[in-house]
């Protein structure tokens, strides 16, 4: 099962995507998706099977989700990088993306005028769909609803200005999703799933999800420790290793490259790198 | 002129304040009044006049808009805090807030389950009332649509648990903001609008935004040389000196005390801090 949000006429609702991916049934309003997830992701969609032609996929999300994400949970991420000589802080690096930053697969995604290119981040985002406040490990890991591939793409430039991540980490459209595969379908991360990151082809990332530090689990118990979670809010769980800024040469994604990342169960998220386009409609 | 949200059954519109707060005038739909703030604020409301008490306040956002906020922005605070050797950088440092953060004047505050407190930080908003995208900093400033009193509450344990910041700057209802004043009645914050925030009536930061090193305009400017602002997008600046957790001894903000920020032509932000509440509810 594979889950988009789609635009017909203003309003996005939530649809199930056919096998052939030409159509999708609807389930549910997007507000009302999220207010009982794990039901609706039990029986059969319900409503209208309409061709993907006719309307635009976009993410699933609610407008005020909150998209949560570990910034270092692969250790050979952690060694190539700018936190290299600093000591494994005993909990997740959490930084944050606001949605307006996220787009689906199939979009272009601009270079900011203030960079030489765009770095890639292949991982995997689990979507909350149950209301999380001082929750254990099991219980948070029990509310997680399904997980899409996700290309955290960064704007590494803005995000080394200072101490705080946040900039590079909302350009325009800088965040492209997968379906939603139900958690059902996926199982556990911690029995590893395969994450690949290909740039034209080469293949630039390869990990498994077996070699996070901190489990969806974990992470999302902590986290409700401080505020509460609700439903829709994201966690995107960290990239492995490879990514372009810490190789020599240095390799940043340029306008006409191809960025795809794969993961085994959730699929492949292909997008294309574009040039800043025109104030106003970037 | 003070500008607020206001929920009569369901759907939020923004209204105007009558001066003695008894009653508010419906100016329009939420997204209706971002899609022309500019136009609204410069004519009368021309909705329904409503009693306050018929109705629930809340801030005037939309539930997508991106909460910026400057971290250190007024060097005595620099001074006074983990960052004092640190050398100051060319660029502001930037955090995010969700919008599901925030709050109104009035609000309680719930202390989280893992905090043995909570810290103050009394600042100004600047809210955003036109897109920016590669603006200059004349541009930015002149898109302000107005400004807002703003207490940035920290959960300053889990904000330094590792080096970014965001976990401790979302704590549920942390973000309590007074109406918004138009920019036009405020001028501009380098001429100096006094900010202090009291105590359970104790002054515990007084400082001027004359002080401020990044400026509303260059900020914004700054920032949409990386992404898109959109209208109802939030700057918030940065507090002066002053706050809790630099004072020896320490000093957190606990349940049952009333924390007032007060800003010159901007009005008081009161809220009293309590206990976490029982999950589900908090």
């Amino acid at each position: 099962m594979r889950i988009v949000g789609v635009d017909r006429d203003g309003g996005v609702e939530v649809a199930s995507l056919a096998e052939d991916g030409e159509t999708a049934t609807v389930i549910a309003g997007l507000e009302e998706f999220w207010c009982d997830a794990g039901g609706f992701l039990a029986r059969p969609p319900a409503g209208a099977t309409v061709p993907v032609s006719e309307m635009r996929l976009v993410p699933p999300v609610l407008p005020g989700a909150r998209v949560i994400c570990i910034g270092l949970n692969y250790l050979k991420h952690v060694a190539e990088g700018s936190y290299r000589d600093a000591e494994l802080p005993e909990y997740p690096t959490l930084f944050a993306r606001w949605t307006q930053s996220l787009t689906v697969g199939g979009a272009e995604i601009p270079v900011p005028s203030s960079e030489e290119g765009l770095d890639w981040e292949g991982e995997v985002v689990a979507w909350v769909g149950r209301t999380l406040a001082d929750a254990g490990p099991d219980e948070a890991l029990a509310a997680v609803a399904g997980y899409s591939t996700f290309n955290d793409v960064t704007a590494r430039r803005a995000q080394k200005l200072t101490s705080q991540w946040i900039l590079g980490k909302n350009a325009d459209s800088s965040g492209p999703l997968g379906p939603m595969v139900p958690a059902a379908e996926v199982g556990d991360l911690r029995d590893g799933l395969r994450v690949r990151t290909r740039v034209n082809g080469e293949t630039v990332q390869d990990g498994s999800t077996s070699e996070m530090v901190y489990t969806v689990g974990d992470t999302l118990a902590h986290i409700s420790r401080t505020f509460t979670i609700r439903p829709g809010d994201l966690l995107a769980t960290g990239t492995p290793s490879g990514v372009g800024y810490a190789r020599t040469p240095r390799w940043l994604l340029q306008p006409g490259d191809v960025v795809e990342v794969e993961v085994d169960r959730l699929g492949v998220l292909r997008n294309t790198i574009v040039s800043r386009r025109s104030p106003g409609t970037a």
